[in-house]
């Protein structure tokens, strides 16, 4: 059988992946959960018809999101993950050997329970693991009677569905609220090419929030555009200001070893191409 | 009518994009040319049905082959694009104002006619250029009789189809015999996910014959995984060397305003991630 997945990501624009199996498709609460042994990638996570994780590329995406923050942190103990069900991205907060407590606040208990059964590389590091509490519960209700955290990451899906809530102003009011002063969030923003005014739009309501904010690009084949941009906030950690000799101790000291992530990936993907600065900056002049 | 351009890049995956109106279809005495009028990404060269350029990322990829190696050159003078029909990678050369000639080789002579007419974006500019001398040839013929250059950059088409003489090593030793002593030369290599091996020959068999050879990397949403590599090499001018300082004044001096290309993102771009630079010392060990 000549089976394919297909994304619609945008309008003209869509993706397809040669699936060998269908591993699990299961309608929860919230959303269509597939999960699909592909032909060529792995096994993939797709909610409601968009791939969330796979296993070719999931560790670009998962490391730049908690990396690039974490890193900056002297010692980040507290950290939340709202979203990321997969578990992808709470494997590579449990790397920072100082966290002491990991929230992965998913609202799909389901996403959790198949991406353990069935992507072991993304969630299998987790069990067993004592400092990981999961709580299955929209994220921003857990945030808004959450206090003290270092690090905060939006591992979220599209603004469409369950992620909805974790997207726009009121939801970043209680991002702050729940961060300690020193503390740090990344978020996922989109596409530099499809989702420009949702990437301008989001920066635009952090700096409103935050002294510092700074987007930054990955590459990300099985997203759509293959190009992707995550955004760091903080009242006082900027990711500019590390050294790559500082982030290469810190590596070294907490005894992560990335596939992705290197400290000089980590400034080069904080130094924006003019064609999504101005359309950042532009957008900023119109709100003025 | 709902029409689909699909480009099936790799066993298991397949991007298609909507197409408005096909606005040329030809069998050129080498290739099939077609060139499309997207829905939502501008007008899209197609060579045997692989995706060459489109209006709405090739600046990305004609920047970085163009700009990385040519802002290492003091003073540019000769330069010979090899493939590169479409003007793209040409139209960032002329850029440069020291750049005396500038040839653009390419085979197929009706890709080039093509191009100047419906893709003014990229052959546009180059429409009366004094500078530039266009030869439909062989490229790999067009530099064994070639010398003195002081750029050569290989804009070419994948290794299976005429441009299969612009990989290996017969071409790379013309190549280097083109080359001035103190030239540069940049060539793209493929997609960090699909093609690591031939981004490891390459690297490989490039570094027998030059002394510096450094892979660089850029998101491409167009091209198969959206994420693609090339490579620079020379004997004396290593990219990394260049501060970003010197690569501003540079850019400044020249006045070039690049759409993507920066200097920070020039460094970012040269930092590769491990799993790939992990992929070509594997291959170097293999060989030696």
């Amino acid at each position: 059988m000549d089976l394919w997945f297909s994304e619609d990501h945008h309008d003209g624009w869509e993706l397809s992946i040669r699936v060998d199996r269908v591993l699990a498709t299961e309608h929860s609460q919230y959303q269509r959960i597939d999960i699909l042994q592909t032909r060529d990638f792995g096994v993939m996570l797709v909610l409601d018809g968009k791939v969330q994780a796979c296993q070719m590329d999931e560790f670009i995406y998962h490391e730049m999101l908690v990396h690039v923050p974490m890193l900056c942190h002297p010692e980040p103990r507290r950290v939340l993950v709202a979203g990321g069900g997969d578990g992808g991205s709470m494997r590579e907060v449990m790397g920072h050997p100082s966290v002491e407590v990991g929230y992965l606040v998913d609202i799909d208990q389901r996403v959790i329970a198949l991406c353990q059964e069935f992507m072991p590389g993304l969630a299998g590091p987790l069990v067993g693991e004592k400092r990981l509490v999961t709580v299955a519960r929209d994220a921003a209700e857990q945030l808004r009677e959450s206090q003290n955290l270092d690090v905060i990451l939006v591992d979220s899906s599209d603004p469409e569905g369950p992620s909805e809530r974790l997207f726009g102003c009121d939801f970043y009011d209680i991002l702050k609220a729940a961060l300690r002063p020193d503390g740090v969030v990344a978020l996922q923003a989109g596409s530099p090419f499809f989702y420009r005014e949702q990437i301008a739009r989001t920066v635009a309501d952090l700096r409103e929030r935050f002294a510092v904010v700074r987007p930054y690009q990955i590459p990300m084949p099985t997203y759509p555009s293959g190009y992707w941009t995550l955004v760091l906030a903080s009242d006082v950690l900027d990711p500019v200001q590390f050294s790559p000799e500082v982030l290469a101790q810190r590596l070294e000291e907490r005894g992560i070893r990335p596939r992705y992530y290197t400290p000089e990936i980590h400034h080069g993907a904080l130094a924006l191409p003019p064609f999504l600065a101005d359309a950042i900056r532009s957008h900023e002049a119109v709100q003025a």
